[in-house]
């Protein structure tokens, strides 16, 4: 995997770019991939932003992993970002491990993988560097950025560095900072991984450890109805209890199927990274308390998006986001979408999620359009 | 500690007894406590079923590992449940670790621990066994029956199994039968021990898979909202973010402190077994999908307790007990009890839920006895 890893589209970036922990990179490559056709005006292009998990593979067939992209429901022909109109864009985040600067890579000063030498890396980092990309393919200004969970972190810390940098942006079912509870969930998942003796060791991945992380995280993508719904306490065979610790419930041989396919495609380093860069992501505190001012010189128009049954990002936390744009003075719809799905749904084929996605950048779209051809 | 465990105490089960697994044990001990005194008509009599990782020291010190008894804030002189007025019982459940038949009890036919070759145990079984101390204790009928969470479990299996044992029965925080979120929790907490590469190893213990299996449970017993009145985003130094992986936020500091010193008090084995028997829980299928049968014949007056903040075990699933005891013509009363303290709440200082405990008893007892001045 690693050698097709290599061939994968990516920029190298040569300035020298200061990481938020102090520590300076240079020389390090950001994998991309895009959808569609940038159009002559250069107006037409949706930037993308994945969570802890994904990759710049956003749909089709992810040529690494030969699964379908994270976001096939959203992302395509025809579909709510519509890849015949927009040309969408997404990048894998610093600190991934599907071709970007990450621990998985190779420190060319040691000519080993970095694994626990790479430098924290924090959302803001992350974002700086996806600027560059935007540089790179002369993108003036965006037409949207848009992602759920720690995707939409990266919309709100994009909006707020780069105010006319977009026109839109789409946060969805994410958070201005991490509430006590997702920092507890995280920690969780690295203590499973960090406490796996494999961790750390030559020749060898702490492949458990990242299994129960995967697992721990996977109960909290989905609400406690929609488990009940999809499995409830049906059993994996259908005659009685085993009496046994093997799976007798659907719901843990699925937990289980989710842990062990996992490792195959995530590198437990990255896991240990990215999720400690949403921990320390405060979009608040680097605005000494006052979310608004994160915002104050926003030109963009908002669509924050939450889910009812996400219990990760609930509700409350999402408009938390929409009443500091609204101090600001920002042009902000909000939308709770009804789903049962939990966290999950932003993946998921949510018809009335993706119609407020659709319409929402198609009013924008044609607004851009209609004052240029005023202009 | 195991020399201790030894000395506390215990009746021994002579008799066959037959799990619902199918294997007969006899001759197993069962330890318990009580606190206060019987009185001469021994109709001042409260069991007090524990949860997951309880044991029969429900006050005062627990002289094996000399914290707290579990439920201090509603146990003793002059409290909810007082030790002045009532006979309190708890017995260590089968398959624990705090001198009850369990996983760390020595198998005389091979003079080595059970371990995993113990027999897997139902709630049935555990209440079964705990009737025998009744007997052992002379004691015709219960005041009440309580528990709160998997101690909440027993009580309705105790009423549906006796229901001409206990006057009254307070079921607190918990459920007919377990959720597949609680299932997927639970074996997520399983997954952690049977990975742990220490598991079933001589002479060793999976200390860090229990641990992982403490902080993922620990995660569940507290609500969103307590986590973040309690932890937010506070530094454990007050200082800056250290950009690692060593605990940078309270709430991380803290998860590691509840994983570590679970591990000096339990045995991964009975957690797997008790889980398990959680799991397995599900009085609505012991008949026939009909919960109200459950409670036909019984003669208990009932006091149903949930916390608004529980999200492990919600208001909702223990509602679905006040409907089948009505519709079964139970005498049925129903608290939702306002905390944000979450699941963890009837271990707390809760005084609206102490209150209604308290009341309920107490009417109880005053009814029992004015019938009997009557009589």
């Amino acid at each position: 995997m690693n050698d097709e890893i290599k061939n994968i589209k990516k920029i190298i970036i040569n300035s020298s770019f200061e990481l938020d922990c102090g520590k300076t990179i240079k020389n390090f490559p950001l994998a991309y991939e895009t959808y569609g056709t940038l159009n002559k005006s250069k107006n037409n292009a949706v930037f993308a932003f994945h969570a802890l998990t994904g990759d710049q593979f956003v749909t089709n067939v992810n040529p690494i992993t030969k699964r379908e992209g994270w976001w096939t429901t959203a992302v395509g022909p025809g579909k709510a970002i519509d890849t015949n109109k927009y040309f969408v864009i997404c990048s894998n985040v610093l600190g991934g491990c599907m071709g970007s600067f990450g621990p998985r890579e190779i420190n060319p000063e040691t000519n080993k993988v970095y694994g626990t030498t790479f430098p924290v890396i924090t959302i803001r980092d992350m974002v700086r560097a996806q600027k560059y990309l935007l540089d790179h393919l002369g993108i003036k200004k965006l037409l949207a950025v848009t992602g759920g969970s720690m995707g939409g972190m990266q919309v709100l810390q994009f909006t707020s560095l780069y105010p006319d940098k977009t026109h839109s942006a789409i946060p969805i079912a994410c958070s201005a900072s991490h509430s006590a509870q997702n920092i507890a969930l995280n920690e969780l998942g690295r203590q499973a991984i960090m406490t796996d003796p494999n961790w750390k060791k030559e020749n060898s991945t702490p492949d458990k450890g990242l299994a129960i992380a995967r697992m721990a995280a996977h109960i909290t993508y989905l609400s406690k109805q929609g488990l009940q719904e999809k499995f409830g306490r049906k059993l994996q065979d259908k005659g009685s209890l085993k009496f046994g610790f093997d799976a007798d419930f659907q719901i843990e041989s699925y937990l289980r199927h989710q842990g062990a396919t996992f490792v195959d495609r995530f590198d437990a380093n990255s896991y240990l990274y990215i999720t400690r860069a949403m921990d320390y992501f405060d979009l608040e505190k680097q605005f000494n308390g006052n979310l608004s001012l994160a915002f104050k010189n926003t030109k963009s128009k908002f669509c924050v998006i939450s889910f009812s049954s996400d219990w990760l990002y609930p509700t409350i936390e999402n408009k938390e986001i929409v009443i500091a744009l609204n101090a600001c003075g920002a042009n902000v719809g909000f939308v709770e979408i009804n789903s049962d799905k939990g966290h999950d749904s932003f993946l998921l084929d949510v018809p009335e999620f993706l119609k407020t996605i659709s319409e929402f950048l198609n009013s924008t779209y044609n607004e851009i359009n209609n004052n240029e051809k005023r202009i």
